[in-house]
């Protein structure tokens, strides 16, 4: 199965300033957090990436892409309907091909040569269906996923079949229907933020959106466990870590897991070492005068 | 000397978007870096703020500043002419006025209960003139500031007469006019990249660009050492630190800044060790699955 398509969805209400944070990447490069998963898309061997934004905000955007916009396509989500609606709004662009999802307020730092897209777009190229991204995430940040119940892959550590997808689930829901053999006790299986997709996640979506009352109460997960009764469909582990840098200090935790899995490890080693050094320096001075 | 008028230039090319990037302040508030920066304007007893923007910026500041955009008056500069000719764009809105100026690329930490604004508002306001902040400074950084020379007040620590203002001056230059008796070897007194400044200072620099060929030569630290010799003009020391949020990693060590001084000490600590650690903990393994 060949990916070659891409969709990042960057509309979310009071998520819209995220994709416009300027970061340094793991090659010391500064840029929009955007342009960085744009980079980790193009690194996958995708051709064609479609961005859905929140309806006004194409030219910020674009600017922010700079000579990558020429390469990206925006997709304008007229209301913010959801995170289900902004998948849906790119059934067009994809059609009947698979492609790649990231949600547009993460950022993935990669343990191995290959990025994490680069690896799950390998790997579900090779099984041939659709394969979510998941990362295992104790429970007391479940409310903050989705998460999938299912079981291992024999023989092949960090693979899963799935059976069920429930988004957000509270602690009780996930123990009654999400424990995966092998995991650590109070641990699920979250979304990673990243996956290799099907058309049929398109047209379940598309359904689901035509019978709720509310667009904004059909998630993504929704489809998917609709999706894991009707094909064969994986999740995997991947070599690398998630930031959600739309949470409290996000950006700077990105920021400082981009710069220790690159360039300037050293860097950035020693900015916080001067910096500590000074804070405990004044903790116990006490001095009128900054000393010079 | 009353001071209730403050001007914050955010016009420079290239530094367009750091205004907006967010950052989480003292108090624990997310808030793009312009909104911090009112706070403290605000938080000295300023009572007028223009903010000096490129031409085009006002709608995306406005929105950044939400409730505070209605405190606020927007200069349009309409080329960059550079800091100098920023500053001067101000002059109808400062009038007869002593005002105080921040620059839009710094954000300011103080170790003290005061803010550095209200420091240096209340300490030129008991002086009745021209006060600049300044921080010592290895002369390995002084291509970044202006810097001054002059002489320690006797008796009063951490202030100085100012004899000499050059902008970012060769270590020959600095070596030859800035020395300031009584600093460590290598260090000047760079600016801190907030001033009070008279009315006189707008009066000087629209000379200077009146006479210059290209408006982009005439830097404040001009008028300012020129000021020296018409008025009486001190520079300080303040409790705090200045971060140029500019540089490279310049937002990142800030919010370290602000966090370790504010009321996420403990928050952030902990999440630095903890990704310290897993950077530590991978450097040590070799396993093809991330460790759950």
């Amino acid at each position: 199965m060949q990916i070659e398509k891409a969709v990042i969805t960057a509309g979310g209400p009071g998520q819209r300033a995220l994709p416009l944070q300027t970061l340094i990447d793991r090659d010391g490069q500064t840029k929009p957090a955007l342009r960085i998963l744009i980079d980790e898309v193009f690194s996958a061997g995708i051709r064609e990436v479609a961005v859905v934004v929140h309806r006004g905000d194409v030219d910020a955007y674009a600017e922010a892409l700079q000579e990558q916009a020429g390469r990206v396509r925006f997709l304008e989500q007229p209301e913010p309907l959801g995170f289900g609606h902004a998948v849906a709004t790119a059934a067009d662009f994809v059609g009947k091909n698979p492609f790649l999802l990231l949600v547009g307020d993460h950022l993935y730092v990669s343990r191995a040569e290959e990025s994490c897209a680069a690896q799950l777009v390998r790997m579900a190229g090779k099984e041939g269906c659709a394969v979510s991204a998941v990362q295992p995430t104790h429970e007391s940040r479940l409310l903050r996923f989705g998460a999938i119940g299912g079981q291992p892959l024999s023989g092949r550590p960090g693979w899963y079949q799935v059976e069920r997808v429930l988004e957000k689930p509270t602690p009780t829901e996930a123990e009654q229907s999400l424990i995966v053999p092998g995991l650590r006790a109070g641990y699920y299986l979250c979304f990673f933020g990243m996956h290799v997709l099907t058309p049929r996640v398109l047209e379940l979506l598309q359904q689901e959106l035509q019978e709720a009352e509310d667009p904004r109460s059909v998630h993504l997960s929704l489809a998917l466990d609709e999706l894991a009764r009707h094909e064969r469909y994986l999740a995997c582990q991947l070599q690398g870590k998630r930031y959600d840098i739309g949470t409290r200090y996000g950006v700077f935790t990105a920021q400082l897991a981009l710069a220790l899995a690159g360039r300037d490890r050293e860097l950035i080693l020693g900015m916080m070492l001067e910096l500590l050094a000074e804070y405990v320096q004044d903790q116990g001075t006490d001095s009128a005068v900054p000393k010079v």
